[in-house]
């Protein structure tokens, strides 16, 4: 088949086709789509147009679509269904995950009617289950559809399992096995069960060695234990190791992609996940509690520096090298913090051994801290500055230095020892408290060597 | 089985049996132990330690800890062994992206001698030929290792292939279909296969509507395409569309981990990949350039506000207020590159329609602004500073924060659209560039007004 690019000129085509109402060609086009495509197209239509092309696809691929949509899509979309008709049509068709994720965006009461209608009652149940786990542990992350079989069966009774369940479960990871009491025991690849005689017990060519997690497992372990083992699901017992649910690996794959995009975020002073093409009201929002801490530095800075108004008002010059001053705390200090932060969150680092963490910061600082104090040093005496002010700034450069570098180590390292999350200290946080010591102590070196 | 966990403990204890020798308990350990794990223990032995332990393990586990390993750690693990060991050893049991990674850290000498000790000369050949691929290309990042299928075939004939090539590809993602000249046609899942019968021809059940790449595919590209369309293998064709190799999720996690960490530190002002455990000087010498950045930056606003001497020597106040303008510079300049960068990467923007962006980033900036000199105004009122210096402050401030938003959202642009990275220009180059232009800003408007 060629690849279908979804450019304007294709939406544009398709939008036209289904203000035309011409469903012949629209469904041809729907079957050769991914449900990621026709989310792309999907932005673009009003809800009378979603819905009737909604109507077009297979139960499968509507479903999906459903699922890829953004929240606030999809919000707008279900509008056109009742909670009759979400139930019916869409949410008892879903993976367990996803149609978690569709129920709680909706309100408590809408979410439990839609369930209310729900024909499969155990079904109904393992959803209601499945919504009482927050967001970012793996109960919140584990779906249901899996396949597994008895340990105490043979290959052909699996394979007819396997063929029981197949229509449920669209793509199989790995085949479980578990015990009579549904305790994981082990796993067994398709590629065995296939290759194996019908009469062969599950036993003889199952593998018990098997990593697993439980429902309040956090989402960063989750996804670090899929990372390091390479697995492609991960199965989800309960306290009794009995088999409850799978993590794959897509879903993994978004969510250590909306971390990194969040820890990113943190660095830049941005409270909250935006992106460029969110409303202007929301961009504005996300980035104003950053700034107003940043004028409160700014405004703290400045009864700092008015202290000093003798000094200053006597050297003119010493103003002359705040920016620099202030340049080398923030960065010095951003710089160790996200070395921090990121040995933290790829767990290469513990909390443990501050002290020698500590030590090597300094040494780090210290050797750079001269080599930018010796580059002022001779700057100084080509530059026509008077000596005595090249000097404290220099001393007070290196000062700087390894003090922003004690804050920007000992601060996460602190955080995170009190369970808040630690990417919390860098970025304008670290920045600004680095700028009101940085300028204090410049001033004070200032004060008893001028 | 109990899950074993890899602490302090278990590694000292493990050290003391390879000290004594112990290969019966050692053999047990190793067999229950994942390369991942292993990997970790290897970290802490010496080379004559590490070399007598991968004597006790089986050849599969054997390759998979090699690949497992940091490059430093393997390359010294190598210097045990001479190039036919090498050769016999490891690679030529390797899957063929891990074996390209370790032939690709060592000397092109070394690597072309390893290379005519493998006895398999198509396996040598394969090899030699992904060793010209870059390392961030589809052609770097695939293995060769896959089961296809021609279309033609029966069920029967497909799963007597896959028991043939079972023992070279230890885990089957997907079977691909191909024709007689080896041009990709599709894809069918082992779930199909294993539920058809044996006489159906594959040529039924196959799948044509199946996503690909070419070789020459940049892996960011790979990467979303993956993380779009949830694939966990993605097929890779030459030129004329004929397999040649896949690359599968486990690769593309770590890829994408690796440039979000890359990103990260980038904007934190590290100009290459470290970590908290890499030894002084390399820490040192990663952060080194941006902090010599910033010195040119502090010396560069000191000839700025050299120039304005005598405005400050008047009133004194002004300097007092220099870090509120350059924090607030820095920050919007920060958040505003932070959102265009991001926005790149993940391709939810492209660089066309730059002026709309500017508009809309400048709109989100004048809401801020004013917010924040209204803020700063008010604080004047109550603070007992002189009002015409708030004013001068506060004009500046939302003067500042405007061009501070246009230059971090037209730099990043810029540098995409002429093909540079356009990370380079968050973290400290914006940060120095505002302070300058910020700084000049605030003095032009002060000696205006007052």
């Amino acid at each position: 088949m060629e690849d279908i690019r979804i450019d304007k000129e294709f939406t544009t085509e398709f939008i036209a086709e289904v203000h035309d109402r011409r469903s012949d060609v629209l469904i041809e086009r729907l079957e050769r789509l991914y449900p990621a495509d026709i989310k792309e197209i999907f932005d673009e239509l009003d809800l009378e147009q979603a819905v009737y092309v909604t109507s077009l696809m297979d139960i499968d691929k509507k479903v999906e679509v459903l699922a890829e949509l953004e929240p606030d899509v999809r919000k707008r979309f279900l509008e056109g269904f009742d909670e009759e008709q979400t139930a019916l049509e869409f949410i008892q068709h879903m993976d367990s995950d996803d149609a978690v994720d569709v129920l709680s965006e909706l309100s408590a009461e809408e979410a439990s009617q839609v369930l209310s209608y729900i024909p499969d009652k155990e079904q109904s149940l393992f959803l209601t289950r499945l919504l009482r786990y927050p967001d970012d542990t793996a109960g919140g992350l584990m779906g249901g559809e899996l396949i597994k079989v008895n340990v105490k069966w043979n290959v052909a009774e699996c394979t007819e399992e396997i063929r029981k369940q197949a229509e449920e479960v669209a793509r199989v990871y790995t085949v479980y096995v578990v015990d009579d009491s549904n305790v994981l025991q082990g796993w067994v690849s398709l590629k065995k069960i296939l290759l194996a005689k019908e009469k062969t017990p599950i036993a003889d060519i199952y593998d018990d060695n098997i990593k697993y997690a439980s429902v309040s497992t956090n989402g960063d372990e989750i996804a670090s234990l899929m990372k390091k083992y390479d697995l492609i699901a991960l199965p989800i017992v309960d306290s009794l190791k009995r088999l409850i649910g799978r993590v794959t690996i897509d879903d993994v794959v978004d969510f250590i992609k909306e971390e990194a995009d969040k820890d990113f975020q943190m660095l830049s002073g941005i409270s909250q996940s935006v992106e460029m093409k969110d409303r202007v009201w929301v961009l504005s929002r996300a980035r104003l509690p950053w700034l107003i801490i940043g004028l409160i530095g700014g405004v703290m800075s400045s009864v700092v520096i008015g202290q000093f108004d003798g000094e200053l008002k006597e050297n003119v010059q010493l103003a002359m090298f705040m920016p620099l001053i202030m340049a080398m705390a923030g960065n010095i200090g951003v710089q160790s913090s996200s070395i921090i932060v990121q040995g933290l969150a790829n767990s290469s680092i513990s909390s443990d051994s501050v002290f020698g963490k500590l030590g090597k910061e300094l040494l780090v600082s210290l050797i750079n801290g001269l080599v930018c104090s010796a580059i002022l040093l001779g700057y100084g005496l080509i530059s026509g500055n008077s000596n005595d002010i090249m000097t404290v700034v220099s001393i007070a450069l290196l000062a700087v230095i390894l003090l922003a570098a004690v804050i920007g180590t000992a601060v996460p390292l602190a955080l995170d020892r009190f369970k808040i999350d630690p990417a919390l200290a860098t970025g304008p946080f670290i920045t600004t408290s680095n700028d009101l010591i940085g300028l204090f102590l410049y001033f004070m070196i200032g004060k008893l060597m001028l």
